[in-house]
């Protein structure tokens, strides 16, 4: 997916929902474990119910690889059923990968050739050639970890340089010279507040995928407030919160309600942005 | 496996060899295509002959989910394989995982719990609660990416702070409050030559996973001058160079050979060590 038609679809439908598909079994409806495959049908429920308030849906592969082979069955098939049913939803695939070069271009096989997905999570701590082999793809993205939401994100990310440069914003100035905004975003969480005003200084203009808005304490608006650009420019990550919400045999339609509320905040911030476009 | 027990192998077996099981079907011997699992094979065939003249087995699971859910039950079986059959081999999956808390959680349930494997690659940038899931595991590892052997290794594993601190150093340090020698290893690349006696500064005991051997270009000789501690404290891995070396029906003899040499040189350095202890 480009830039534009992710754009066009966020304005579209006045949302910039990405819904983590983070499918865990002891979190699934009790009335789903009897089916052949419980963490599809679960999926397939939430992907209906909430497919009209959200842009993007994030499975994280630590949760389908958990289950083995089971997984890798569940996950290709989620996949596969959002891209037949759902061609304008955008699918990242948050694996966190990066490794050395040869091993980037066969993870870059099998997310962008074999799953055709539109984006995948990278971790940057190998460097230039353990991300650039992802890039090479027309129309998909990579999204790099840059300022995380969790408690660690400080041990690391935050050291400075001698110039007072933090390691995150090395990373983020750095991979700009390996891609553009057209392929290119990065992971920001919404805990990490005012943050964002230094990090649009430095990347003004490309996405930022933002984790950590409900179950991990973030705010939406200050999310926006300092990283809303004039067409968006965020996809913002909602998992634990929509997705079990409920685990009864409503669950899928109580995750709709959740999803149709954040999307219609959604759509107050960007109508406020249209304004005063 | 505990740290002894690994001693013992390595001083037992004279080797400090790690194969790489990095299974690529484009180099995988062709007369192995029509098996019904022809990465299972080729790996069987490579473990079996091989198996004498190494202390561990590295699956990369790159290679493997490039190939989805085959590749994952060719990952699994392999895993299987060696347990039933070399349980005195230390297996590592070389996954270069890293994510928040309750991610790393079920990648530690999956890797641990349902593979039993003996460690785990983890990428460092995310920070503590995003490592220490793994480390909850009794005498299962932690191989921390430290100074990594590719190019990109100095985009930002060697930024300084303040103090002239690289980031892989302040990699080192921090993560020693989380493990121990006798849970947590690190990855530092063969390339990295002199470097060594750097972190053998900071990380005197710790085992080292080193990578950049043979094909990348790393040398036995210097990475054993600066990296060996009394108790060897060095896991030299080598992969193509060894299970690549031949692509005719002698593929694996060929292999044995190979690792049979790079084992004949592990014993002259290891005897030189044991001879000044």
């Amino acid at each position: 997916m480009t830039r534009q038609e992710l754009v066009d679809q966020i304005f579209a439908k006045r949302s910039f929902l990405c819904i983590g598909l983070d499918a865990d079994m002891k979190k699934i409806p009790q009335h789903l474990h009897a089916a052949d495959d419980p963490i599809f049908e679960f999926n397939r429920a939430i992907i209906d119910s909430t497919a009209s308030y959200c842009v993007a849906y994030k499975p994280n592969l630590a949760f389908y690889e958990a289950h083995g082979v089971a997984g890798w069955v569940a996950f290709e098939r989620t996949v596969q059923y959002l891209r037949e049913n759902y061609p304008h939803h955008f699918i990242i695939a948050d694996a966190k990968r990066g490794d050395i070069g040869n091993t980037s271009t066969m993870y870059a096989r099998t997310f962008f050739e074999q799953m055709d997905l539109d984006a995948l999570t990278v971790a940057p701590y190998m460097g230039e050639d353990s991300v650039t082999p992802f890039l090479a793809y027309e129309d998909k993205w990579v999204i790099l970890l840059a300022l995380t939401s969790n408690r660690g994100s400080h041990d690391f990310q935050l050291i400075e340089d001698g110039n007072g440069t933090p390691l995150y914003e090395h990373v983020i100035r750095r991979s700009q010279q390996w891609g553009t905004k057209e392929n290119l975003m990065y992971v920001v969480g919404a805990t990490q507040g005012p943050m964002f005003e230094k990090i649009r200084a430095i990347a003004p203009e490309h996405f930022l995928l933002v984790p950590g808005v409900g179950a991990q304490g973030g705010s939406l608006e200050e999310v926006c407030r300092y990283g809303m650009t004039e067409d968006c420019g965020l996809l913002v990550n909602s998992s634990r919160a929509i997705i079990y919400a409920d685990d009864t045999p409503q669950f899928a339609m109580i995750a709709a309600q959740r999803a149709r509320e954040v999307q219609q905040q959604m759509a107050v911030l960007l109508d406020n942005l249209q304004k005063h476009r």
